[in-house]
């Protein structure tokens, strides 16, 4: 479970050497003395015997980063003149901006996109509110909201610290699903003001995906705006992942020819991604979950269970397991942990049903080493993208959102997202599938479209069924 | 004062004919022969003898266009088959979208742009909130703000119906200054939420233009506002409307010979913008102002006056005039106009002084018309785009936020607007002065580049003040 150098370590070092020494070939020797690659050596300029060179090299982190900079500054005759940092040059200025899908080049266009031609337009709105998804951005676009309680693995950092995160999950709507998604990083942790303030920013969009808000306030946040608006809203840490596990768990079960009736799953973790996981597994069939927390199972003989434990005591461990998390995986078909970082040893994973299937996705250390993991199961998945099956809510929030704002749905719910998990699963043909292969890339060509195509008509279904209840209520009654 | 037929209502009617007849021939008078103007003819296909003909015309508004269309059909051998209105299709889906500004096609560009990467940018925020401003989209980012209560000349429409021209304004900030906006329409009128919200919100912008908030409720959103943000909120409904009147009325003095300090003005509307106009005139210098509303002269005397008008009748009318508008205007230098259409005849005009300057600005019908006035008025300005010196927001806002996010401001005050409106005028060369050209176009090239340059330094000496302020704080004193 060593960590590689990645790119997401990336550095550029500017150097400037004798061009007659032997300096330029100890370069790429004097990186990897350290541990870590050259990507690219770039002359920039060479001038009376002096070089100036680019060299770009991936390291583990920071001070792996600073380990090769003074490796290469100890080679005879090299100056070191600048280091950067290749992610922090990405980020200068942010990684969105607006466009402007009209022409304004000349007072005839200006009148049509803005005064007086956009008054029409207005008025249009105003008489039929429901031009709004046609006349508008309305139509294309999502909030991604956080307040910056629990930004990726970082925890409670703030508004203005998730904004890069925020960023980087519209660049990926675009990128995945052409949807225009503007963050909004919220100068508030009350439940109450982030209700309203989602409420109060709602009518210019089509979509709200919550993003990174901590449980248990996560839970609230989005139940209550489900209930206020009418716009879908979905919190991608918890749902985005539920789809995605669940997707790969059924592929998982296809390979070793079980069905998700009757496994016995044991799952380590009762925040927002496990309970929503845990949900979608019910949802979807499963009969035999038991869920740990730090003080071990979950069932309903433990004082100190607040509402959510009360409801998954309530819905799991029929056999009133009040063990253990060692305890509960010991005979388990399935592990899927959500939780923290190396929890189980390969001794405790040995224990568990022969063709066991292991998801680990503490990030970035996973619950259990993975490669331990593999000596006793026969399909193990983590959150990380070195290891084979990378569950990653990237192949799911794009999808979602899309065929969500083509149907011009007013919600999401289980229907929907198990049909996006189907659809999910459904990428990985019986010719492809494989232990090491349950979940598609993320580079994937189909999956967005998929997802999307499977949730628009679900959602469709939804409102036509809606639509059929109405006419009832207006059918005259016996 | 006649409205002529315009671009903003313009339709395409799509026609099949008898190639052979002459009815060709006839379309371009039918349409003329109702007062429409054709800007386009364009043949889709012609096959059998029969032709088909995408006619594009210019109509006064949505029943003359009825009529264009019933003249066309009425010609022998024409089939009118659909009439596609060009404003509706320019709107449809928006008009503005969400673009990447990195790229996402691999492992590695994703690792950068989004986790793992993205980890490290958002640690050194939450180590440093200011590098908020280098390494994410605050840096060159706007909130459109409006809560419907005000839109256009449409009064209270709703967030909904604002939203047209809240991505109006986002796409013309986009063009004019490169600035990222995004509308923002509240749904609340009330004065604490909308403060509230914008409040929340903030985090993720570098700006705040208000727009198309009612008063007096704009008033106190904008100064709790700026009391509480760190960054520069302004409404330009009124300030960009000031500071192009101050900027057109110094030309405009400049045409006729005589000093702001010395004119006497009479002004019509005591609303946000007339509200505005007037306090960046006395900051400008002027010293003689009366302001009617719809009660005639605001005087210290009356027993109506809100809190704004008590300000007004305490800082202008230095001779306590208590008459009528007709009254304040004999004998004035400098009329301006914020108000209702028609409210002063050609009689009142000219009993003002002589080189009188007359900006009538309610839209889309003026408080005089401009062609009678012009029988008594040396300079003569209106909002509307078919007359000479049209007084256009579009001058101003763009400059002033470039410059108000390269200074990466907290604040907007007095002594930028003052900046903004001189910048502003000086744009127009003394060679280039003239009663009809007191302001530029607003496709003008220098004009967002030369207000954010003044805007800039502006704010810059404004920032160097507080630091030197600062300084002095922590030296020690006697």
């Amino acid at each position: 479970m060593a960590t590689l150098p990645s790119v997401s370590y990336s550095i550029t070092v500017r150097l400037e050497l004798d061009g007659h020494g032997s300096a330029v070939s100890s370069l790429t020797s004097a990186v990897e003395r350290v541990g870590g690659i050259v990507t690219a050596l770039d002359v920039r300029s060479s001038e009376h015997d002096r070089i100036r060179i680019d060299v770009t090299c991936a390291a583990r982190d920071t001070d792996h980063a600073k380990s090769i900079v003074d490796s290469l500054g100890s080679i005879r005759g090299v100056v070191v003149h600048k280091v950067s940092d290749r992610t922090f040059l990405l980020h200068l200025g942010g990684k969105i901006e607006v466009s402007s899908k009209v022409p304004l080049r000349n007072r005839d266009e200006l009148s049509m996109a803005y005064t007086p031609g956009v008054a029409r337009v207005s008025q249009a709105i105003a008489a039929n509110p429901e031009d709004a998804r046609r006349l508008t951005i309305k139509r294309n676009s999502v909030a991604v909201v956080t307040d910056g309680s629990a930004v990726l693995g970082l925890g409670n950092i703030g508004p203005e610290a998730a904004m890069p995160v925020m960023e980087g999950k519209a660049a990926l709507f675009k990128r995945f699903a052409d949807i225009d998604a503007w963050p909004i990083a919220l100068d508030t942790q009350d439940t109450d003001e982030i209700v309203r303030a989602v409420e109060m920013i709602a009518p210019g969009f089509g979509g709200v995906n919550l993003e990174d808000i901590s449980a248990p306030r996560c839970f609230e946040v989005e139940s209550r705006l489900r209930e206020s608006l009418d716009i879908p809203v979905f919190h991608d840490d918890q749902h985005g992942t539920a789809i995605v596990v669940l997707a790969a768990l059924r592929n998982a079960l296809r390979v070793v020819g079980k069905q998700l009736e009757h496994v016995r799953i044991a799952m380590s973790g009762a925040g927002a991604a496990g309970t929503a996981i845990l949900k979608l597994l019910l949802h979807a069939g499963a009969k035999n979950v038991v869920v740990c927390d730090i003080s071990g199972a979950v069932h309903s003989g433990r004082d100190d269970l607040d509402e959510n434990l009360a409801w998954i005591a309530e819905h799991t461990n029929p056999d009133g397991y009040s063990g253990d998390l060692r305890g509960a995986v010991a005979g388990a078909d399935v592990f899927i942990g959500v939780s923290a970082p190396n929890v189980l040893t390969g001794p405790d994973v040995a224990e568990m049903a022969s063709d066991a299937v292991i998801f680990a996705l503490a990030n970035p250390d996973p619950e259990v080493d993975p490669e331990v993991a593999h000596l006793h199961a026969s399909v193990v998945a983590t959150g990380r993208s070195d290891y084979p099956n990378q569950i990653n809510n990237v192949l799911v929030f794009p999808g979602v959102f899309r065929g969500l704002l083509d149907a011009q749905s007013r919600s999401v719910d289980s229907g929907m997202m198990l049909a996006a998990a189907r659809a999910l699963a459904d990428t990985v043909s019986d010719e492809e599938l494989g232990p090491h292969y349950v979940i598609p890339s993320v580079f994937h060509s189909d999956v967005a479209q998929s997802v999307a195509a499977a949730v628009r008509s679900a959602a469709q279904h939804e409102r036509q069924d809606t639509l059929g209840d109405d006419r009832l209520d207006d059918a005259p009654r016996r």
